[in-house]
């Protein structure tokens, strides 16, 4: 038996638990597993399951992440963590983060029904509350086991229950204080590596025809979660000279953004910019009231911290501008940081070099978004990802296990390495 | 006693009703009077009992509007009906609308002070559900009254309540069903003159310092009052070129409208465009999900049928363009449009011949808003308008009857006929 034939024999595993986190977090359409919530403690409840029927050690840490250890033959060896998130945005897809939790899992069995016993402990990871969306944190919970959570973390409020991270902590048994007395259960220079795999977020794979990526790199970011514009509201007779107008205020500031974004794409140099939030004010607008406040978030990314930095300057530009020619001001509320996260060069060339002995076919993919991984790297582990492909993105319903099905099935034939459009 | 001192004596009478219909309709900041709901039927009564005290005669219609007339002499004369409306937008200024059947109140008195009796009777109107904002149809009242509602108009619901406009319109004592039937109140072809007295819903008044002017035109207007935008909601990590970004289609769209109004602007042709809701889906949008859908209203206004027309072809011009760059559909709802209302050269010249002899100063305007006289205009009833100072637009909370004070006591010097960057 090879590997190859090892893990095709999990696929039931895999299969089960798609499906019984499916059931968990069915909340159409799609799934919802809140982050410290009911939906992500249903996931950790049947992951933690299937790892103890393989006779692996359970292990929580202060922000409740879950660890799940094959040991090695050597204890001082530094271990190697596979993980990836357990949570997922409201009406999410299944396979977004848990696939990197039961990708490593099968890891394990596959590992063990060949007799395998490494050097090095691996633990599989669960980790928690990396859709930011919910506490608008990133990676809440891969910086809370690596002591790198931001100041102020554990008292921002989860947006719909409008409880604060530090009791929602604590409602899944976790210890919000000592994440707060900055005690962490990952001492990065402990750690061997930290792999993550993932469905691909964007239809590169797809497009290319082709069922796997070795990540490039993760991008950094810079986001104001809660901004908003202040105009004046005016009755719709109000000449254009006299307005301030705080929605076309915001669509000059899209637009403004889609421009450079467009301009760095014809140059090849990756970025992505996010206006996801971009909204009057239901509680006051109408059709003839000229629009005097009006809401957005904004999330830029980019792969280098150069670009990030210049973006940066632009968007200030482009705020004055704004603000200068249509009477406006912009309230841009708290800012977040997330650093470019580098993937280590000797896991991407071992990643490589294992797809080329086992006649896998690749693309090189700089990773569209955010992932636990990029903490990790931030925090000096050496990190690396492969992404998988996804025909339907990762927030959307998809069918019952097909897709993870469907990368162990793909033809190599339909590969088209290299040529992949966002290849790097 | 002349007719300016006989109206300065009844600076009481108005003080008095506005100071109770901004205690009728508080509703910080500024007044609700929602139209066929309790806001404005306690306005009704405010100013029943007023015209009650003033010995005239009331009258209801099917549309429930109120009529208070002092008889003429000559029975066979045609009558001149002075009104305005009595509903407000929420949270709306208390001199919207109610200034124009408070001012027609003040011309009874005064002449009764006096001692005239016209010829004709003349009757004060006080018009029911002008602010399309709650029915999203313009001139219910003026329209109802008249026998020119549009098809369905009864059938629509108000944006708070969900209910019809028929549901609304038995509430108040109003007869849907006359209404359906096609009966009407008012015979154009029996109407002397429709004049209407209202704030200035725009600050050229107030930035020309000049207190009067005297209307040249209503705009007519075509609206979208429930579009929506469809695109594809993705994850932040999707590539600009998968993208089918709802939002960002959404500010193209008000982009280039304003770029259609700058370019009327600098051409000296008169329009407005509004895009007064203008958003994301609140119970599916976030910073890290790319909009798959936005929704917007849009009222386009001018002063000119071609114009008008023209405006309506950039418009259809615009969306086919952006679905075509951006992968995405416009859905764009009911369409409802209000024709151009002419104010009848003769009552515009005995205005303008009023004002000299009275020695006020006016400018020459046209009108910022739309109005009832607007309806009055297209049924063929004579039409003309006067605009009033307005120093904080009308749908903001203004200090008590300080407007209309501040109008009765403006010096003439202040005035700069014909400079007014409006005028016509």
């Amino acid at each position: 038996m090879d590997i190859r034939t090892a893990t095709a024999a999990q696929r039931d595993l895999a299969g089960t638990l798609f499906d019984q986190l499916r059931r968990d977090g069915l909340d159409e359409p799609g799934v919802t597993r809140d982050p410290y919530g009911p939906g992500e403690q249903r996931a950790h409840v049947t992951v933690t399951a299937a790892a103890q029927k393989l006779g692996l050690r359970i292990e929580h840490d202060a922000a409740a992440n879950l660890y799940m250890t094959l040991p090695g033959r050597e204890p001082t060896a530094k271990p190697i963590v596979i993980g990836s998130h357990l949570d997922s945005v409201p009406h999410g897809g299944n396979f977004d983060g848990a696939a990197g939790v039961v990708a490593g899992l099968v890891a394990v069995a596959a590992l063990q029904s060949l007799g395998i016993t490494l050097a090095c402990d691996l633990t599989v990871m669960g980790i928690r509350a990396e859709e930011s969306i919910w506490f608008q944190v990133s990676y809440i919970g891969s910086r809370g086991a690596l002591g790198t959570l931001p100041d102020g973390a554990l008292d921002v409020r989860r947006i719909d229950t409008g409880r604060t991270l530090a009791e929602h902590i604590a409602d899944c048994g976790g210890d919000p204080d000592a994440l707060r007395a900055g005690r962490r259960f990952l001492d990065p220079a402990r750690l061997g590596a930290y792999l993550e795999l993932h469905i691909e977020q964007a239809p590169s794979l797809v497009a290319a025809g082709c069922p796997v990526a070795i990540c490039t790199g993760i991008p950094g970011n810079f986001r104001y979660p809660d901004a908003w514009i202040e105009g004046s509201n005016d009755h719709v007779g109000l000449p254009r000279r006299f307005r301030r107008d705080a929605a076309m205020a915001g669509a000059e500031f899209a637009m403004a953004l889609d421009h450079v974004w467009e301009e760095h794409d014809a140059n090849g140099v990756p970025m992505a910019c996010t206006i996801g939030r971009f909204h009057t004010d239901s509680a006051s607008h109408g059709m003839t009231i000229v629009p005097g406040t009006f809401n957005f978030s904004l999330d830029v990314r980019a792969y280098d911290e150069d670009v990030l930095a210049n973006l940066d300057r632009q968007v200030d530009a482009i705020i004055a501008g704004i603000e200068q020619r249509r009477g406006v001001v912009f309230h841009r509320g708290t800012k977040a940081r997330a650093a470019v996260g580098q993937v280590a060069p000797v896991i991407k060339a071992g990643l490589e070099a294992g797809a080329v002995e086992l006649g896998i076919p690749v693309l090189r993919l700089g990773s569209p978004a955010s992932h636990d991984a990029a903490a990790f790297g931030a925090a000096g582990v050496p990190m690396g990802m492969i992404f998988i492909r996804n025909e339907n993105g990762s927030q959307r319903r998809q069918p019952r296990s097909a897709q993870f099905a469907q990368f162990d099935r793909e033809p190599r034939d339909r590969c088209c390495q290299g040529r992949c459009p966002d290849g790097k």
